[in-house]
């Protein structure tokens, strides 16, 4: 079984993990729209939580960074009067260093990425969808934001009335990421349980994805971030109210429509099924909050095998 | 009392800190030969020695870099692949990272090191000897080598047939030690406990700064880093050995000679003060293992007193 999967952070980074162990032929492209430059380095945040999160070196309480992290580095950062807003950690930083340090010498993100992920063990491809840098920024309010500044800085309090996503229209998928989409043998391609606008979006927004996508022969699954109106981890839930969406699976399947051919969504939003395929996408309805590395293997059974029932209509369609 | 300082690592910031404790306005000029760059940072050993020691962070146990340090860093650079050859603590990698970020803005090595300074309450004026760049290269018998890889990579086990202070021609004093420099009203200059060769001459190579020091009116004083034919610190005796010179503080003498008015040796070598003498420097020999605060503030003492001494016999000659 070969699967693509489109992925953002920390709730797209879970399913990951569960495909990883489900699919012997994973490809991940990851969203950059995040990437920042930090304190002269470069951070790539959903890169490294999926990089951390598939070698199980990722913190599960805090939800983000590394298990057993220490802070030296920034308690003397502090001391010397430095940018305290990031919190970088005294392990996270080496990633962010190391990386840094190879782009410098030339080497592409692509190669970067490969890099880390096989210096961690791990076997999934994991690809940027882009080398070329693409940055999400919000038109908010208050002035325009980059991500990490209205994420992090101003944790997402002012009010978003659009989303671009700078860099995109001169960028190009990554060469794994553009050799995954073009596979004639892929089993399934799954949009992982990542805020649409934030995460998926910006892989979208690069030019010839969603071409891609929309010729690939594979059924493409996604999987809800939003359960009963809201969004499990980060902003989803109130970004869809600002641009005036009614937060829910519905609005979910009407910004994938035309793209998807199936959405996974949580029991709880069972109720919506009907309203969900009205508008054209198979819905199947499961418990889809992961708890455990056996939630996270479900959901990803779950998403493949509802993926397998959709690639005989797939194909009719083609 | 205004007093210049010429300063290497570790041995020279024991000394520095004295000094502050003592002159109320004190300038140290710090070699910056040693200097590298390593991992994208750029790494400044001795100026962050002289910070650390005179705002008391110093580790006095192991001898260098910061008390408390942790090295998660290093730790996960090492599980990624990185280079690990150069300890590097998360609390000292804050330094490199703050330098980097403002050297990479445009700010000069002299407004860098002014900056962090200041944020560690430092009151003396802590220069680097030039804003551009010189790299200590060491010619041995395995070819030739920068100065770090030499010293920390490889011990100092190379044979060193020739120091070379690459850059030094093109370079020029810092705004700050070319001032103390021309300063008419200096009360001394002290050439701390610092390598001759490593820490010192690469200060001396700096175009204008040996003929500054000649038609300086202060006295200028050194005090040697060799103690009994042994350095306290450092590859200082193998290098004198290797170079062809008798370890000894007659070898320093004869270093100096032309330059200095006065060396400060140790009690334990009482007995080589004739034969310094007879070189026509004037020698002191006091007490000068620095093992607590007080020591470094008696040495510090006794080595303004002996330049005051000096001053009537250098206004004569000059």
């Amino acid at each position: 079984m070969s699967v693509l999967a489109l992925c953002g952070g920390v709730g797209g980074a879970k399913l990951a993990f569960g495909l990883a162990a489900e699919a012997a032929d994973l490809t991940i492209a990851v969203n950059t729209g995040d990437d920042f430059e930090h304190l002269g380095l470069t951070v790539c945040p959903d890169i490294d939580t999926v990089l951390y999160t598939l070698s199980d070196l990722a913190d599960r309480e805090r939800g983000w960074g590394l298990a057993g992290e220490t802070w030296g580095f920034m308690a003397a950062l502090a001391r010397l009067g430095g940018e305290t807003w990031f919190q970088l950690g005294d392990h996270d930083l080496a990633t962010h260093v190391e990386r840094t340090r190879r782009l410098a010498a030339g080497d592409s993100l692509s190669a970067v990425t490969a890099h880390l992920a096989r210096a961690l063990g791990l076997k999934p491809g994991i690809v940027p969808m882009s080398d070329q840098p693409v940055r999400t920024h919000l038109l908010t309010d208050t002035g325009e934001l980059a991500f990490q500044p209205y994420f992090v800085r101003e944790r997402c309090a002012p009010v978003v009335r659009r989303v671009r996503y700078q860099g995109a229209a001169t960028a190009a998928p990554s060469p794994g990421f553009a050799a995954a989409l073009a596979r004639p043998d892929l089993t399934a391609i799954v949009i992982c349980p990542s805020n649409p606008y934030l995460s998926i979006d910006p892989i979208l927004a690069v030019p010839g994805v969603r071409e891609a996508l929309q010729h690939a022969a594979a059924p493409i699954v996604a999987v809800s971030p939003i359960v009963a109106g809201q969004a499990l981890k980060g902003p989803a839930a109130k970004l869809m109210a600002e641009l005036g969406v009614e937060p829910g699976v519905e609005a979910v399947a009407r910004h994938y429509a035309g793209l998807i051919d199936g959405l996974v969504v949580d029991t709880a939003d069972a109720g919506a099924v009907p309203t969900i395929e009205a508008l054209g996408v198979r819905a199947l309805a499961v418990p889809s909050v992961m708890r455990s590395d056996d939630d996270r293997r479900r959901l990803a059974r779950d998403a493949l095998a509802f993926a397998a029932t959709l690639s005989q209509s797939r194909a009719r369609a083609g």
